[in-house]
């Protein structure tokens, strides 16, 4: 383990003369809010010793140079939605914000792209995209609070992953400040490139150990003027998620493919009050979303989709309404009326292996007392699941004990299929000891030499991912 | 510099252990036919001390293990189909062969994926995979004698580029040899991952230098069963470059927009002695492709591309059959009509920029007394342009002085535009002083720290892509 420093008066000084001193915090009650993310267990808080909100790449170089001459660490806070436990300071040292950094720099229609600062809001980069007719493809389910330089920092998932990839894929090139304080672009905004090493990739889902993200220049597709969203209702998981390969043999290309068990259906349908769910006692649902460029393209895909729904034994195949998507995004807050305590997670196993993890995953649930049944929704589309356990009224002891286990069981079996410990959560402080459990030894030294040979003094992000 | 120890008895002795004495070459004959890959100028050839050709992943690891011993660099060759001396072994040392490892391993339609080992050819990989009803979408214009570790290695493009993307968007994952002997897996077959490094992106496109790829997982798309190609003829290179944006704008998701200048289409039509080739005087050629997954789709895009042709101002809109296609993938080819050595370079523009940069460089070329006008042909829907520039009688000494300079006009202009020295080809030993030229230091400085924390002793494909 890297042995740090305290944050000293000297080093907030140092701080103060490159950022101001009214950027630089140190009031116990405003670094108090800045102990979690999207952690809700007080035990993985941790309060840091100050946070600094630079407003430039150059300011942010130069603090990352103090902090190594004064090794002290720091860890990056873009929006503050972690679930990894991925903006928590959790080896001390300083937060940085980068919401300063919140100017959409260029949008350019003929190139088809935009270059953004790392602090703007996801939502309006997607906002200002189709404005001018395009489609900014990157959304997670949290654009409307998250930070573009956190979905590139995480590599960030969400509902178009389908068809549009992740938002590694959206990606020409970025500006970071290395660990060490120089600024450097990697990547350029090019459709084929042969010339070097990748490395924009190898940052994009670093979470922060490598760079702090402060530009991206973001690709930007046309935007399909035509779209779609059925609900296919199923009695049988089975069935339901036999649709996936179907439509991808098929040729539909479809944006999203999402997946809730009868629980969610009922715990979503009482959340928002929707009294006339369809199949609300017994339906498992799968919502696909298609989106074209023609109508013609929309009929036929329409109809074509219809035939495959019903091939694959659905006994209602509707419109997918305002109502509907509702029900989809509100499956996280739906817990709520069940469970004032829960776990969501977050595992991904290649997409033609989704049916039989999620029939495994119940089946391995069924061993632990929990008060509840694990409740399952899915990107089915794209491999990725989400496993929400309640802890209702379960002793902290047991709950610790059967979440641990149950979860090694899990990944075992994610990882004996090809599969991985985050899908679009990414490792965070959270995974980390799974991740140094079921990742070889081989491929986690590679990712330890370059973390060590690009941050020798271990001070971006320690504590997460992996130990460096 | 690294100094490396010439290849000894004791080391090939330890060599023929692992691999067997028949696949250990030394007869200098044989090592002669090792010399070189694509390039021609003999100044550039060398002849290895000796060529290897293990059977397996774990041969390999034992080989690296012993050259890191014995101070020995290794140069793994495919199809020896480099434009960039990427085969050669220019630090001396041993070429490694990858031609035993010839096997497609499995065939999985369900999970619409392949998995190969490194020295298959690319044309096998594409064939058992339409045969089947997918595409293998990665497509370099060598695929008839290129191995796939080698489009692996240095991100292959090619003419499915602008739909699919390069070889870099076609895999899962990757298994390598490190360039410490241990054998590694990156990378998973799974459409989302938030979980660590991406290193398999790191790895393609290394051209070897960071590792010897030894198998690939390869992603399958279902084979669009509908394709036309367009040729639209133009007289003027401004009108015919602006279908792209055009194109792309539509919606149209077009898989290859191909550009020959009126040269190619008067060397070309010669070349194959194609008589009645359309508008040989005076005209240029753009070359469409769109493949569908239905009739109707392929009626409407068709009917779009029509307008969007004319309305860029061709004078004719054609079927491109099998001989338009025959003029361009004999473009490289006629040359040899006109001049016996000729050098073809390749670079790679934003794509909204392809149209000005072929411009600024025909204005460059003028400065230059070579006796043809530098050719143009490009893969103008990816902004990946090849300059063929012909000897004939001209001196060695004003060729080479001419080439550089105009070069290094070019590579300016490039860079300015956001471009990069390769699109497709890599940087080999080829261009590795521009490379050093005109990469910003920072930049180089995080590749220099990758390759030398995973390649301590700079054993694997010394000599190419940057000097470590």
């Amino acid at each position: 383990m890297t042995t740090y420093n305290p944050v000293s008066a000297e080093f907030l000084d140092a701080v103060r003369a490159v950022i101001g001193a009214d950027y630089v915090l140190t009031d116990a009650e405003k670094l108090d809010m800045y102990k979690t993310d999207e952690e809700y267990d007080p035990r993985r808080f941790r309060v840091p010793e100050a946070v600094v909100i630079p407003g430039s790449a150059e300011e942010i170089a130069e603090i990352v140079k103090l902090c190594n001459k004064y090794m002290v660490p720091v860890t990056v806070r873009g929006g503050g939605t972690s679930l990894a436990d991925g903006a928590i300071a959790v080896c001390g040292g300083i937060i940085l914000l980068t919401e300063r950094l919140n100017k959409i720099i260029e949008m350019n229609t003929e190139g088809m792209y935009m270059v953004v600062e790392a602090g703007v809001r996801t939502i309006d980069i997607q906002k200002m995209a189709n404005e001018a007719g395009f489609l900014y493809a990157g959304d997670p389910c949290s654009a409307e609070s998250c930070l573009i330089g956190g979905n590139l920092a995480t590599n960030a998932g969400g509902n178009k992953a389908v068809r549009y990839g992740v938002t590694r894929n959206q990606v020409y090139s970025l500006e970071m400040v290395t660990p060490t304080g120089e600024i450097v672009e990697v990547g350029a905004r090019l459709k084929k490139c042969s010339t070097g090493y990748c490395m924009e990739q190898l940052v994009m889902g670093s979470e922060g150990t490598l760079g702090i993200i402060t530009k991206a220049t973001l690709k930007l597709l046309p935007l399909p003027p035509f779209r779609f969203d059925v609900l296919a209702v199923f009695l049988d998981p089975h069935m339901a998620l036999s649709l996936v390969e179907r439509i991808n043999k098929a040729g539909i290309n479809p944006t999203s493919i999402e997946y809730m068990d009868n629980s969610y259906v009922r715990g979503t349908a009482d959340f928002i009050e929707f009294k006339g769910a369809p199949h609300y006692e017994d339906g498992i649902y799968v919502i696909v979303t298609v989106e074209t460029y023609s109508e013609d393209e929309l009929d036929m895909k329409m109809e074509q989709l219809s035939e495959l729904c019903e091939e694959a034994g659905a006994v209602d195949v509707l419109e997918a309404d305002d109502r509907i998507w509702s029900m989809r995004r509100n499956c996280q807050e739906s817990v709520s009326l069940i469970s004032k305590v829960s776990l969501t997670d977050d595992v991904v196993v290649p997409v033609n292996k989704i049916a039989s993890t999620i029939k495994e995953i119940m089946e391995i649930s069924t061993k632990y007392p929990f008060p509840v049944p694990v409740k399952v929704n899915a990107h089915i589309g794209d491999g990725n699941l989400h496993l929400v356990l309640c802890k209702c009224d379960m002793s902290d002891a047991d709950w610790e004990k059967y979440v641990h286990e149950f979860h090694e069981e899990v990944y075992a079996y994610a990882y004996a299929q090809g599969g991985r410990l985050a899908g679009e959560h990414g490792i965070g402080a959270k995974k980390l000891s799974y991740m140094e459990e079921f990742t070889p030894a081989g491929e986690l030294n590679l990712m330890r030499l370059i973390k060590r040979a690009w941050d020798p003094n271990n001070i971006l992000n320690p504590g997460k991912v992996f130990n460096a």
